[in-house]
């Protein structure tokens, strides 16, 4: 049974300030509630109808189907809906490879691209402030639990790249990902969906990459940030092996 | 000014069998109808409130904003929605590389392969009829106007499979993409976003190809297969010009 406070404290977590302000962020179905339960985040509240989640004792609320509905950020709830607190900051680690993005908009987009971090071993993601939330309900459900394993910070990204190289990042003009040396470590620059990387950022970056275009028309405007991010980072991992 | 029957057509367009048997499909935002408008599709009606559209003559109906929001597919309407009719199928050129999906649901996940395809120059989509129509609102949106430049064809691919070779089919278990020899022709199939490829085209398949999971933990379940799509045609593309 839901309470009058559980319910509003779970609706106020659909927004960036009521997660900071609180330390909790929302995770809903099984198997991305299992990864976070099976991971060091600390879980506050376990909802759910399914008597399995019974063994997390005093944490564990049971709620019929139809409760969950109702406080489910989704059109098809599921089973189970858990809060965890977010975690503390852990330092970025800048001797590997990390990927740097520059104001992502799109919680699915951001989601994909840190599970695509997890897929390619990227330990590392950092975001400047502009960048959509990464604890924003949307983006946990399509990041599929990978939150776990990569560290994601929010961070000036102007400033920490001033002084890190190589520095690349993603044109439509650059040097060919396939032909272009790369590097195991340093720093990879996404830029926005709609404008790219923004000037600011442009200027502090070493190389310019980007991904060739085939075809005889040649027409395609551009290719989704997420899957530019899965064919970059395809390659850097690639020649990283072949060395 | 619209009329109750231009509504209910626009709105019976939304639905599968209305589409195929009015042979007409819905378009909307100005940048996704301006590629329609640009291509070999023919245009039954142009519905905005912008008087751009009028060199479309008797095809402009002039409507207000606040008619778009009313019968657009979208929380956000554009001032533009287009129908047109759908074209009659070419026939697949199999001697190319062709993509072939085999029941992908996501309206979103078709939308992106078909810009990928057209990106990657792949000029032959072919889908089983268990995957998501291309004519589906939200594929239409999230291809980006690359359906005109993509040659799509629904049809019995457990019969085209077995007179094909090579025939590429993607596994979590089977040869590195990186390393197997990938020729320019052939046919690549990627399966159902919860279930891959299906046991009866699998048969059909001579090489079973992944793309190698990096990092120390090697727990991330899966690629999102739009994802998967990008990686795996840069790198068929990748090779066709180191040759």
């Amino acid at each position: 049974m839901l309470t009058k406070n559980q319910i509003k404290l779970i609706h106020s977590l659909k927004q960036k300030k009521f997660r900071i302000s609180h330390k909790m962020f929302v995770v809903e179905g099984v198997k991305v509630v299992g990864e976070f339960l099976n991971s060091k985040y600390e879980l506050v509240k376990v909802f759910s109808c399914d008597e399995v989640y019974r063994k997390y004792d005093s944490n564990f609320i049971e709620v019929s189907f139809e409760e969950l509905s109702k406080i489910s950020n989704f059109a098809a709830a599921s089973k189970v809906l858990a809060i965890f607190k977010i975690p503390s900051s852990i330092p970025v680690d800048w001797t590997g490879l990390v990927l740097a993005l520059d104001s992502i908009n799109d919680p699915g987009n951001l989601g994909t691209i840190i599970r695509l971090c997890d897929w390619f071993g990227i330990n590392d993601l950092v975001c400047n402030e502009t960048t959509v939330d990464c604890y924003n309900p949307k983006v946990v459900q399509s990041s599929v639990g990978s939150h776990t394993r990569v560290n994601i910070t929010y961070l000036d990204l102007e400033s920490v790249l001033s002084e890190l190289k190589p520095c690349y990042g993603t044109f439509m003009d650059g040097n060919s990902v396939y032909d272009h040396k790369l590097s195991e470590k340093g720093v990879v620059v996404l830029g926005n969906e709609a404008n790219g990387i923004s000037k600011e950022i442009e200027a502090l970056i070493d190389i310019h990459i980007s991904i060739p275009r085939f075809g005889v028309n040649k027409k395609t405007e551009s290719l989704n940030v997420a899957n530019a991010a899965a064919i970059i980072l395809s390659e850097f991992k690639r020649k990283s092996i072949e060395k």
